[in-house]
């Protein structure tokens, strides 16, 4: 299965979804699942479905919106990407798996288990005959229901040679078609993981019928090189996420690996599916939705990554452009000229913008948005395509509302008392206001809110950034909290089997920040108090 | 020279200060410095003196209070850094260097000429052999003038190695002790670029006589394991920036470096001289001072780089720290428990922990941030670390004002009109006062601002922050702006002598945010008008 084409396996919505904060309704994660499939990535890890009936869920939305052809239109006409499931290697995490992506076009099933002496010892309490045998039964079950499978040897890099050649032996018997190997603790240097890729694929028999994946975590910011050194190795596949979001420092940047294949093409040979021009774009959803934001000396998609080049141009020198030659900014879908729609602009013409930026809205959605345009008009000369996707991000964001906000008035200073009056509509269809003062703005209309609601929350991450340029800016809030303790808050990391405090991340965009701010914890709230409703009515149930 | 100590030579203040809007005033540049020289860096380039007589002005005094031993105590005793400073292969960029650094006790030079037939040609328009005669002309004379030479052969990787090699063995003859090789273009892989250090060490006459450097770029998101390649082919300088700031995707990180050095001994069987304890507050002051976030994924450095470890630790099972053995936060000087001082703290305790923290101040600043502390221990029940960093550095911050805040009241909300009354002190001692209504309140503050200050101003990036957990947190606000168009406000890049739009960062902090973002927009405007000053003042000198 050697050839020139790496595919990208994106799993923004399952290991990035890992990073603290980066919790995401199913909403979201349907439309990133789309604006993934438009960018052209082939596999799409849409969840850990065992987790909870909402993730199961979720990924169920993904694989039959996402992962089958539009309606009318037949198979092959348009890209439609994998959607895979990750599943621990037992049967009930396979059959939520299989139960939530039975109904895409190209479902896969992604199970793993550990095969270093250490794991199998501390965490699966097992022997390694165990080890063996529980790979090729559950493979096997797997097969039986998909005819794509995945499977990792988790700690791949601290495992014995010998036996991890023999567990994937095993595992391509048993029905895998494709290997992934994780660089679980983050750790490797490039030459010990592309060793580790060059012994597997020396050593395992009929490797050349499975794909091998490269997974990496980026704790020593080796992320990049690592999976590249395994693509030189063999892999032809990388697993990914937007930003390079993931828990701790995060995994392998979709962006880096890409543009690396892409931009050193000469020395790699190889191509994938990426359509670059769609990089920028999905790279601001990931971080709005997600509430984690890009800095700007982040490669390839930070604010600055292409500074300097915007300098030459100014400049128009083409001796400088060679002298200088970096990418090009209109390569990752930076367009120069962001203006886009004024005040006089019609509802056909903004139709026709938000089409071209991938946004297909029903009449009611799209009635929303031209008042919104309409009202953000009035303050703001110039609409450009950024304002547009914090209004539209910001709309979809508050789509599932349980409290909304129906009025804030705010008085604040140096001369200290900041006081702000909030006004909700509660789930109850009724309005409830309530004054407060606070260290501060935000900590006042933040106090009103918790008065309202009644719930004890801890607001762990907050930041405010003005999207466009200009003085009269569009401001985006995202903020993170976590609710009291208790067991209605946690979830279980699929690897670790830890139990972890569930955070919750909130996006709110306006032209008021302070109005921005009570949008975004709003936004945070809702998710916390919905999934507090979901996992109450899921205990019930049991 | 091959040994197992690795060089570190911090570049912050010098290609850091490069990235768009990281301008800092001589006071920050120093208490940079200090901080840098505290962590053991081993040499810091500290500006490009030939820039502007400010430029000059901020190395010499880093090299005079940061570059000796403090006084009373015996060269030896405490670690003094080398201080260089940056110059282009010309006689008066080099006396300018040597004018700033001369009053170090160990002071170097570092001098660069581009050494590829595309930079030879279209940029510098000379034949090789003028090039070769330029650097034994000007390592020369620096030599001349310093003991301690540094320099690069710009555009190194795109050099033709027979070529490179002759020049990098006439900069040896000529004096040079350190041959720093920069990835330009920051579009090598880690394979190119070890061969590239590989092929100087095998075939330059004498090598072992000097120190081979790394200087990469992240554009691909590459520069650490280029470096670190580098290092493995027998470099022992590692040229880095804290937290990765520079142009573009900016430097390689600090931390990086060296913390894969340092948590992978094993294999590199490599050592620097760096306090790793110090780490997490270097990053958090040159964010602070630069106004460029990290992202909460950065690795080593981000908010969620230790996250999973917390999750270990809150669980306590021996089993999961040896199965996901990552780095100790403490490693770093990330401590968990933040709690410091309370409202009954006095002076004296505040003295002591401050002193613990590294800050050295007088009575005088003392008394001021007492006073402020005791202000915000009225707010706020709890004062952490954190928390008296960004007091510390806010009152740094604001240390050299043009206008300074004296009043500021805001009313906002949802029913729109937004208005801010600002009170500044001006240079002539006198109040004014103005309001303004804006599309937000930041905006009403800032168009109020602009109003005094009569001056046009362009806002790049506002970002607001909140440095501690829990809703009453100070807010930490960093805006990026630009002045009108006109010579008062560029700068001319080293290495493509480009001009460009010179930025101005600002911070501010405060519990409210709108009263932090003054503070902030008020930091950068004086940092402008002094800058627009000192450039009038020069002009009118020469």
């Amino acid at each position: 299965m050697s050839s020139n084409h790496v595919k990208i396996f994106d799993t923004s919505l399952r290991d990035g979804e890992q990073s603290p904060g980066a919790s995401l309704t199913s909403a979201e994660k349907l439309e990133i699942a789309r604006a993934l499939a438009r960018m052209g990535v082939d596999i799409i890890e849409g969840g850990f479905p065992a987790a909870s009936p909402d993730d199961l869920e979720g990924l169920r939305r993904i694989a039959v919106e996402v992962g089958n052809p539009p309606a009318g239109e037949s198979a092959g006409s348009t890209h439609v990407p994998v959607i895979c499931g990750l599943a621990r290697a037992n049967r009930n995490d396979i059959d939520a798996a299989w139960a939530a992506i039975r109904y895409a076009a190209h479902p896969r099933i992604h199970t793993f288990l550990a095969t270093s002496p250490i794991h199998m010892r501390y965490k699966l309490r097992m022997d390694p005959e165990e080890v063996v045998e529980r790979v090729r039964e559950m493979v096997g079950y797997a097969y039986s229901l998909c005819p794509d499978i995945e499977f990792s040897p988790e700690d791949a890099g601290r495992s014995e040679p010998e036996f991890l050649y023999l567990v994937l032996d095993e595992a391509i018997k048993a029905g895998a078609t494709t290997l992934n190997i994780p660089d679980t603790v983050g750790y490797t240097t490039p030459d010990e993981y592309g060793a580790l890729i060059s012994g597997i694929m020396a050593n395992v028999p009929r490797i050349e019928n499975v794909t091998v994946s490269v997974h990496c975590h980026n704790d020593l910011g080796l992320a990049t090189a690592n999976s590249l050194a395994g693509i030189m190795a063999g892999a032809r596949q990388a697993e990914v996420t937007m930003n390079g979001i993931g828990e701790r420092a995060g995994n392998t940047s979709l962006e880096e690996v890409v543009m690396a294949l892409h931009t050193r093409r000469g020395i790699f040979g190889l191509e994938t599916g990426i359509d670059t021009t769609q990089i920028s774009r999905v790279s601001r959803m990931v971080s709005n939705y997600t509430g984690i934001p890009v800095q700007p000396n982040k490669a390839i998609v930070g604010a600055n990554a292409f500074a300097h080049e915007a300098g030459i141009h100014q400049d128009g020198m083409l001796k400088n452009q060679q002298t200088y030659e970096i990418m090009r900014p209109e390569t990752i879908g930076l367009s120069r000229s962001r203006l886009v729609l004024g005040k006089h602009s019609g509802r056909h013409a903004l139709k026709a913008r938000l089409a071209e930026m991938g946004y297909d809205m029903t009449a009611d959605e799209l009635d929303r948005t031209f008042d919104r345009f309409k009202q953000l008009a009035d303050k703001k000369k110039i609409i450009t395509e950024a304002d547009l996707e914090a209004l539209v991000e910001d709309q979809s964001y508050q789509s599932e509302e349980v409290y909304s906000l129906d009025g804030l008035q705010v008085a604040c200073g140096t001369m200290g008392m900041p006081t702000a009056t909030v006004r909700l509509r509660g789930p109850d269809g009724y309005l409830h206001i309530q004054a407060a003062v606070g260290t501060g703005p935000v900590d006042a209309a933040y106090k009103a809110i918790d008065c309202i609601i009644g719930s004890k929350i801890n607001l762990l991450e907050f930041n405010v950034h003005a999207v466009t340029e200009g003085i009269d800016a569009i401001g985006e809030v995202t903020v993170r909290l976590q609710g009291e303790n208790g067991s209605r808050h946690t979830f279980t990391s699929p690897q670790s089997e830890q139990v972890q405090h569930r955070t919750y991340g909130g996006y709110g965009a306006d032209t008021d920040i302070i109005v921005a701010s009570a949008k975004a914890y709003l936004a945070a709230l809702n998710k916390l108090l919905r999934s507090a409703h979901h996992e109450h009515a899921a205990e019930l149930a049991a």
